[in-house]
């Protein structure tokens, strides 16, 4: 009980990065890693590092889910991966969490389909951290659900304000709903329901956000249906990458803006963290009975380092039970 | 019949650069401007310039309309503002074009009520051009319809079509369906449907393109709902300036980052001006029974100006027409 368990093949820098922050978490926080994946590559790894060997354990997998494989297949097919057993590890211990920097769409489908929801959840929804100017902003849906019900929606902002109160130590989180207006009668059919309905579900709810305004936004939770959240999530990366890249080239282009670039490299560095990702660890599948915690598919040993510190609190905070508890108090209200 | 009319009173800059925008484009093009709106005010703007007296008329119209103030409220109550006379000036000149840097959301309702759409259209949509590596994209609806069904979304491809063939001089626009996945089953039940019936419309359907590919999309035409577009156009407004004022201040850090700053300065002009919405003119409302273009609400003289030359190309291409002509084509399949 209350393992943790680690995909040691999933996301673009398996396994070293994977093993190297599970070195640096096991030093910082003695807990015990199961890492999931090749014995024979993790082991070469290892080998690289201090650290007390009876913290790590390898849990042989035979095989590998490519980004490729349609999610259900995964599931199916791909039974001897370090997705599907770090996965189905958690329905022999349910308190264990699993941190992943593998497919999403294999993910969600395995813990959806392999553990199941928490009792009263219609939908179990995959949250992100954004970044944001008084720190981080949950945002979720971000794909799990490609078309809601406006309960789904209230329910995500309960998960997540539990979840933040908990994880992130925010008092009262406040919950805004992404929407293409301020006022209560903007949006559509779904989010005009969505509205009406957090507004009488006793929790902290600030109104519609514009998406222009995430960033600068006073929510620290925002729920969207998963098509929205997907959308704002992978624009998000694809415009912040497109102007940095942009600036780059920029800076590249002649000797006098070379030297400028020189001179202004720890400011830029500086201004570059602001937008890092790897601060803020993984990104938690709300819903299901299991702490899946999924990293950034590009993730390095810090981004996943703070994963799974991400996924130890979650275990420790039991956010589970506490999910549970507030589904089983509204239905009673 | 053929004129132009311009909101002299919308807009964050108004009147001022709204007339100077107007000044430069009857020295350019020769063409007579209707400007609407406080005849006194327009008139002092106008005596600090040299243009053709005879290339410049004033229609002076009493009342303003604020951003605050509901739309639907704008056109059965202030019947004497520039924005409500402009749009009515196309019901009695079906030729005409309108163009406004007022409130979208009145300048949508009025265009869609006081000029209805035409026949064949099922609704009509707003349409703006983002910066994308290639030039400009087109992207509709973004936000005058909130709710959507499939076959609104198809129309909304064949007007852009027809508008990127005569206005962006594109021969054979692609079209892309803006998804949370590039695999045609990927998305909600609307845009799975609306993938099937975008194969087999006679566009040139090129697929799924996810919102983090938008920028460098090889897509001349963007499909998506009003509830979408209206996000993706806000968050793209919203980040690309968090980011750009973020640079700034980074900028002014210390002294040696401001010496950095001062030597990058003609890069980073460049570099800027690659999002600058300036030279894409404004976002034409596309379905209804007349010239509506939408200039962007911070408009200067210049994106002003690039507005007018947009409503003159409108016109002089018979957009309208040609839209019209598309439909009975489709109709008659």
């Amino acid at each position: 009980m209350n393992n943790i368990y680690v995909d040691g093949m999933g996301g673009d820098n398996a396994p070293s990065e994977i093993v190297k922050a599970c070195v640096d978490a096991v030093n910082d926080f003695k807990r015990k890693i199961h890492i999931l994946g090749n014995e024979e590559a993790i082991k070469k790894e290892l080998t690289k590092y201090q650290y007390d060997v009876n913290l790590i354990k390898i849990i042989h997998t035979s095989e590998k889910v490519e980004n490729e494989d349609e999610p259900a297949m995964v599931i199916r097919r791909k039974k001897d991966s370090s997705m599907v057993v770090g996965i189905k590890k958690l329905k022999e211990d349910p308190t264990g969490v699993f941190i992943s920097a593998g497919s999403t769409g294999a993910l969600l489908a395995g813990g959806t389909l392999l553990l199941g929801r928490i009792k009263g959840i219609q939908r179990p929804a995959l949250t992100i951290a954004l970044p944001s100017e008084k720190g981080p902003t949950l945002l979720l849906d971000v794909g799990a659900n490609a078309d809601c019900k406006a309960s789904y929606l209230v329910q995500f902002a309960m998960m997540a304000s539990v979840y933040a109160q908990n994880v992130l130590d925010i008092k009262s989180p406040k919950v805004g709903l992404i929407n293409i207006g301020t006022e209560p009668n903007k949006g559509n059919e779904l989010y005009k329901e969505t509205y009406a309905l957090l507004e009488k579900s006793g929790l902290d709810f600030i109104g519609n956000v514009e998406s222009r305004e995430i960033i600068e936004s006073k929510a620290d939770v925002l729920v969207c249906d998963g098509f929205t959240g997907n959308i704002i999530l992978k624009l998000t990366e694809g415009l912040s990458s497109f102007i940095f890249s942009s600036l780059k080239s920029a800076l590249m282009e002649s000797l006098r803006s070379k030297m400028g670039g020189i001179l202004l490299k720890p400011a830029l560095k500086q201004f570059k963290s602001k937008f890092d990702y790897k601060e803020y660890g993984g990104a938690p599948l709300l819903g299901v009975k299991g702490g899946v915690i999924k990293a950034h598919g590009s993730s390095d040993s810090k981004a996943f380092y703070n994963a799974i510190r991400q996924g130890i609190v979650f275990q420790e905070k039991n956010i589970l039970e506490q999910i549970s508890n507030k589904i089983v108090e509204k239905q009673q209200l």
